[in-house]
C-alpha cells in the first residue's frame, strides 16, 4: 500500500465534495435545470476574473482556449507579438503559424520574466500589432510575467489587445481583469479550478470584441461570437454540447473559492509558495525562476542526482507525483505545485518526500531541514493560542 | 420526491460503475499509469470500430470532431458533398463555410434517408469532390442513412473519402469501418458511450491520411497529424491535455461493452428500437422517420396536444426527460432514446410516461396499450422457463 499524492501543476487534486458532486446522475444540458447551474457558474467566474465583461466556457483543454484567443481576434497576415520564455510561450508562435498570422517573438531566457521595455520596443517597432500574447505564469519554468505592466502598454493603442494565458494564474494571484485592462484571459479546469481537465474558460473585453468584428481566421468550434450569443444571460446555454459534468464541478469549486474568499485564496497561495521556496533553499536547491510563480516552484535537482530517475522514484516508489522539467530543463528540475486544493501539510509532504528521496539517492541531506524551513513560514496559517 | 429518468438521445445515463470509476482521485496524464489506461482504451476503441486503423481521442464535444473531420482532409477552395437531412447534416455546410470549402448540398426531406443514387449523381457531377459527409444516424430526425452504400461509391475514387458522423450510431449498430470502407468515423462520449459529454473520438483510414498530406485548412487544436504522432502505440499520450476523467470512464464503458459482446449490444439496441416503435404505434403516434434509427425513436405528438408543454410536463412534473424536436419539428415530436445504458424497463417507463402524460393532457389513450405492445417485443430479452 503506497498512498498517492498529486503535487503536480495540473492536474491538481480534486476536492472530495467536487468529486461527489460530479458523480451525481447526469442531467440534460438543454434544460432550465442545467441553464440555472450554468448561469450561476458564469456569474461566479466573472467574480473570479474581477470583471463585468464576458466570460465564456469551452469544452476543450487550455490549448483550445489558446487557439480561440488568437483566431477570434486576428486575420491571416496580421502581426502579433508574443513572449516566449518557455514551453507555453512558444506555443503562441505555433498557433500563429497554423493560421498564417505573423508572430513577432520576444525571446526570454527560461526562468526570467520578460522585460516590459522589450515589449514596449516591440510594440513601437510593430505599430500594427493586433496584440501581445503572454503567460501570466509560465508553467514550464514556474515564472510570472508582468501582465499588468504589459496591459498598460496596449491600453491606449487602439487596435492592440493584451491576451493572457492565465491557466496557472487565475484563482492563484490577484489579477483583476478590468482594473488591469486585460483584454483576453484564458484558463483551464485542471489547475486552480481543482477539476479534471477538459473545460477551458475565456474572458473577453469589449475592446477585444471590437477586434473580433474584423477577424477572419478560420474556426468553427472555437467561434466565440457564436458562443457569446448562446452563453449570454437569459440564454444560458452553449453553442455546442458543453462538458456538463465539469461545468457542474466548476459550480461547486467556485462556491468553495467564495467560501474561502478571494483575498484569503490569494494570500494562501502566496504563503504556500513562500514556504516551498524556503524549504528548497534550506536543502540547497536553487530556484529555476528569478520571478517565481505562486502556482508552482521549480527547483534544480542537485547535479549529482539523476533527475529523471529522481522524479520517477518519487512517483513510482514513494507515491508522490511532482512534475519534472521539459526540453532543456528535462531531468534537471523538479516542479512542486501549490495551486488549488493545497494547504500546509501538502507542502510538508512535498518537502519530506524530497528529503527522503535525496537521501535514498545518496545525496547528503539533513533530514527535516526543508520541512523545518517550510514550517517556519507555514505556521502563519494558524492563530497563536 | 420525483424520481428522475434521462431518456434523451444524449446525454444518456452514466452507469453506476462508470460514475464510481470517474470519481476516483485524479491521476496525472503524463505518467506510465495513465498511458497504460490510454493504450488499453485505444485498442478497445479500435475493436468497437472494427478497424485496425487509427482511432484518436479528442478533448471536445462531437462538434469539434466534426470540424476535425473536415479541416484535416480538405483545403480552402476544395469541394465536398454533404447530406443535409436534419440539424446535424446541415452543420457540415456551416463548417465548410467557415473554412472556405465549397459544400455541395444533397438536400433530403427531414425523416428520410438520402437516396444512394443522389449521392452517386453528385459524385459524378463533382468528380473533384474530396469527400462525402454524412450522418450514420441523423439524431434530429432519428433517421439512418445508408453509409455502407455511400462508402462503396467513394471506395474506388482515388481522392474522395466517406466521412461519417456516427455520434449516435457507434456502439448502437453494426458498422464495421474496415469492411465497409468508411474513411473517417467520429463519435462522442455522451451517447452509446454512456459518459458525460466532453470527449470525442475520430477514426481515420489510410486513404484519409493520404488526403491529409495535402490538406491546408487551418487548425491547431484539431491537427490530427500531431495527435496521431502522440497517440500511437508506444507513445500512448495526447498532443494536448486529454479529458482524463472521461478517458478513464471510457475505459470502463468499453469493458462493459465487451463483457456484453458487440453482437449482443447491437441486437439489444435493435430490439429496444423495435419495441419502442411498436409501443408508439399502439398509441397511434406516427414515426418521424421512414428509415428509423436504432438509437432513438422520433414520434409525432398528437396534434391536439401542445407538444412543447407536453415535453416540459414529462420532464418537470413527471421526472422523465425526453428530447423534443428542433427547427420545423419543434413542438411537434418526441424523441425517445434507447442507446447506451438502456434495457427492457427503460422502454416500459418511456411508454408508461407517455401514456400517463397523454391522459393528463386530455388525449384519449388506452392505459397500458403502448406498454403492452412494447412488452410483446421486449419479452424476447428473457428466456422462457
Amino acid at each position: 500500500m503506497i498512498k498517492q499524492y498529486l503535487l503536480s501543476p495540473g492536474p491538481t487534486t480534486v476536492p472530495e465534495r467536487v468529486m461527489l458532486r460530479m458523480a451525481a446522475p447526469m442531467i440534460h444540458h438543454r434544460t432550465p435545470q442545467f441553464s440555472a447551474i450554468f448561469a450561476e457558474t458564469r456569474e461566479m467566474l466573472k467574480q473570479v476574473h474581477q470583471t463585468t465583461q464576458d466570460v465564456l466556457m469551452l469544452a476543450s483543454s487550455g490549448s483550445g482556449a489558446m487557439e480561440a484567443s488568437m483566431v477570434n481576434f486576428c486575420s491571416p497576415g496580421d502581426t502579433i507579438i508574443y513572449v516566449n520564455g518557455g514551453k507555453f510561450g512558444e506555443r503562441w508562435g505555433k498557433i500563429a503559424g497554423k493560421h498564417g498570422v505573423t508572430a513577432v517573438e520576444i525571446s526570454v531566457p527560461w526562468g526570467q520574466a520578460v522585460a516590459v521595455t522589450d515589449v514596449e520596443a516591440a510594440l513601437n517597432a510593430h505599430p500594427d500589432a493586433r496584440g501581445v500574447f503572454v503567460q501570466a505564469s509560465e508553467t514550464s519554468t514556474t515564472t510570472e510575467h508582468p501582465i499588468r505592466e504589459i496591459a498598460a502598454l496596449t491600453r491606449d493603442r487602439e487596435n492592440c489587445i493584451t491576451v493572457v494565458d492565465a491557466i496557472t494564474a487565475l484563482g492563484v494571484i490577484d489579477m483583476p481583469m478590468d482594473d488591469w485592462n486585460l483584454d483576453v484571459v484564458i484558463s483551464g479546469s485542471q489547475k486552480a479550478f481543482m477539476l479534471p481537465p477538459g473545460l477551458a474558460t475565456i474572458a473577453v473585453s469589449s475592446k477585444a470584441w471590437k477586434l473580433a468584428e474584423s477577424a477572419a481566421c478560420s474556426t468553427f468550434y472555437f467561434d466565440l461570437k457564436t458562443e457569446r450569443k448562446n452563453q449570454q444571460a437569459g440564454k444560458d446555454t452553449t453553442a455546442w454540447t458543453p462538458a456538463a459534468s465539469l461545468v457542474i464541478g466548476l459550480n461547486e469549486v467556485l462556491k468553495m473559492m467564495f467560501e474561502e474568499g478571494l483575498n484569503h485564496l490569494f494570500a494562501r497561495h502566496k504563503l504556500l509558495a513562500e514556504a516551498t521556496r524556503a524549504g528548497v533553499a534550506a536543502l540547497g536547491m536553487k530556484l529555476v525562476s528569478s520571478t517565481p510563480a505562486s502556482s508552482a516552484t521549480g527547483a534544480f535537482i542537485p547535479e549529482e542526482v539523476d533527475g529523471a530517475a529522481f522524479v520517477k522514484y518519487l512517483r513510482d516508489t514513494m507515491g508522490v507525483t511532482f512534475a519534472g522539467g521539459q526540453d532543456d530543463l528535462k531531468g534537471r528540475i523538479l516542479r512542486i505545485a501549490h495551486l488549488g486544493y493545497y494547504d500546509v501539510f501538502d507542502i510538508v509532504i512535498a518537502m519530506s518526500a524530497i528529503e527522503i528521496a535525496l537521501n535514498r539517492f545518496g545525496y547528503p541531506v539533513q533530514m527535516g531541514a526543508g520541512v523545518a524551513a517550510a514550517q517556519q513560514v507555514l505556521a502563519e496559517r494558524f492563530d497563536k493560542v
